[in-house]
């Protein structure tokens, strides 16, 4: 097998067994699905240049090829990444001492509308190399709707496998991408065992993130461009959502690889952030034992998955990175919304705005320093689940006649 | 008043009499509402070089500040403008002789995922200018999150009218954006008329395309775009979505711009399209006669226009570009959606994939030659109306065992 870039071998997380890339085709076989693989790189023959103005053409994730699984950009004409990176402009930073700076980094900008792109690009650019017949995915919505996306755009057919309760929206994107979509009444979990089944049997491209070890390293890419939109440097703090722990493992991934690189000089404090109604990893990491699956009960469904998958991989993440992790409530979430809506112009879904609303509590808890820079990613766009934005908002009134408006308007 | 950019004068589109920047508030006082007035430029004060390299380092319609009614780059975050310029891949495009290139045109990747945020920047910015304590705007949904959007960006308030009947999903972002949204029963006309009328009691900043002529100057910048992104050549004709005319009038001034300036030698032919069930404008310009209203019956919502506010320089625009005009079926325009999502990984609105349904139906008739070049404008998002989207797929199924979801792929 080619066409890997600079990857040296495959670590598993578990038994830290060493495969060759290709070798394994995605977990560890000792270890069964739970051995994720890490992707390890030669960096000494990673030629990167970050002030390259060739690379810097690029206006997407491709500007960073030398750090990616691959070794030429595939064939996909929608342009994922490079999105843009906002300064927070709200005066009310409430509890921050001082002038800590607050960045939202926009991944509601990608094509299909979320940072699940990024892992997308690089599974479909694999999908091509490795000559799949298909491309299986297993999702709560975002990764099913970019993979089917881009999936469509090279011309390789799917098969999404979603959980019943998948948000109308999120169902449309896939059905209007030519994806064949399954509904999988027991959730989430079955569906995830059943695209690992469909791959096994039938030698289908696996598109799941806890799975395939490749689609971390796209995920990465938001890292990347973080650092080099501030200048090539390392911020202070990144808060990230965490459903199933893979965006999590990809933001560390990026920092790390640039330290390694000798491009930044230091990583990150990572925050991982959970929803109230489905924080398994907040209380496991906190008190330090084994995570237990939970009964979500979050209006943030892209990230209310049960038991985090690539748990291993981002608790590694978040204790290299000497991060924490914490849970916000889903008022705090509707909140966040609220407030990235109104003072900023960015609408994100539910599990969208929860980075957004754990740098909020931090601030509030007054854990925020004046001389401080931090980033929130914004993953999804409130396009995708209206009915949770219009959960956020008040009713509005229907009107008649002029003097209505006027009226309505002096309150 | 200042900071109009080479702006020399407005022309009312009636009755040509001649204007200063800044001394008609929006219309022809002659002539009144319908006295649109069209911006004129100095070319020869212009300074515009279509390979400078630091101009071309703005990823968005700033690019082309010296072609815009502005001094300089407001103070808006939000990136707009610098959309994808996609090529179709459809092999099928059915009926075309030969090899002709058909682009797509995404401007559904805009920040509130439309084409409007190109109006909306520059009416932001130009409200910021005139210290407009206040932006008002009367809109079937796009144009209204558009200024809801960047407004809130630009921390100026707003106030909204819609149509009762406004797809929930508008409705959310509009409201995610702290715009104080009214909605009026007798649909958008009178929501038009009470803008204008709050305009003109209040002095606040009016953002409707039909009546302010700055904004159509912001649209204008998808055919700077266009031909930006075709290493600066004219396509030979470019299909474009047509509700109120905004979009087509602005669309033909960006090419009148770049030949004037001496950049193309040509503009391309425009061919403006209306869904069937509300085609006022298609009929009036086929038989050469007077618009007549209609009653709007197409779930293209975003250009059920009863009648067109902007047919006056949206005719100017078709005839002087020696373009046409064409219908296109509900169900040709829910084709033109499937397509665009099964070929290319778009999820285009109804009215967003009009414009393509129309380059369809052109192919299909046999009126594309093999050495042509044509666009699409896609001009905004199907997270938008989701509703619209289900009605254009089928079914999926829902399966509780493995060999069920084996069986259903193997049909």
């Amino acid at each position: 097998m080619r066409g890997f870039g600079a990857v040296h071998e495959l670590d598993c997380l578990l038994c830290h067994r060493r495969f060759e890339p290709g070798s394994a085709a995605y977990t560890c076989p000792d270890c069964g699905d739970e051995g994720i693989l890490d992707v390890k790189y030669d960096y000494a023959k990673i030629q990167f240049d970050p002030l390259s103005p060739r690379r810097r053409k690029e206006a997407s994730l491709w500007r960073y090829l030398p750090l990616l699984p691959l070794d030429k950009i595939p064939p996909l004409s929608l342009n994922v990444g490079w999105t843009p990176l906002y300064r927070y402009p709200g005066g009310g930073f409430e509890g921050s001492k001082g002038g800590c700076k607050l960045f939202i980094k926009d991944d509601s900008r990608n094509p299909t509308a979320s940072l699940k792109d990024r892992a997308s690009a690089i599974g479909v650019g694999r999908a091509l190399i490795e000559g799949a017949e298909r491309i299986v995915c297993a999702s709560t919505g975002n990764a099913a709707s970019s993979v089917a996306g881009l999936a469509a755009n090279a011309g390789v057919p799917t098969a999404i496998l979603v959980p019943e309760t998948i948000p109308q929206a999120k169902l449309a994107q896939l059905l209007i991408f030519g994806a064949r979509v399954i509904r999988v009444r027991q959730g989430y979990h079955e569906a995830y065992r059943m695209s690992l089944e469909l791959s096994r049997r039938f030698g289908w491209y696996n598109r799941n993130c806890a799975y395939n070890p490749y689609l971390v390293e796209g995920k990465k890419t938001v890292s990347l461009e973080i650092a080099e939109q501030l200048d090539w440097s390392a911020p202070d703090l990144v808060f990230v959502p965490l459903g199933d722990g893979c965006i999590l493992s990809g933001v560390r991934k990026g920092f790390h690889d640039l330290v390694e690189l000798g491009v930044l000089s230091r990583e990150p404090r990572l925050v991982g952030v959970q929803a109230k109604g489905c924080a398994p990893l907040v209380k496991a990491f906190l008190e330090n034992r084994e995570c237990q699956p939970c009964e979500p009960n979050t209006l943030a469904d892209s990230i209310a998955v049960p038991l985090p998958r690539n748990r291993l991989k981002a608790t590694a993440a978040l204790r290299s990175s000497k991060g924490t992790m914490l849970a916000v409530s889903d008022e705090e979430i509707l909140s966040a919304m609220r407030r990235l809506g109104r003072e900023l112009g960015v609408f994100a879904e539910p599990a969208g705005a929860t980075a957004f609303a754990g740098a909020l509590r931090w601030a509030r808890e007054g854990r925020l320093s004046g001389a401080e820079t931090a980033v929130a990613i914004v993953t999804g766009s409130g396009l995708k689940d209206v009915a949770a934005a219009l959960q956020a908002v008040e009713e509005t009134p229907v009107v008649q006649d002029f003097a209505q408006v006027v009226e309505l308007l002096a309150e």
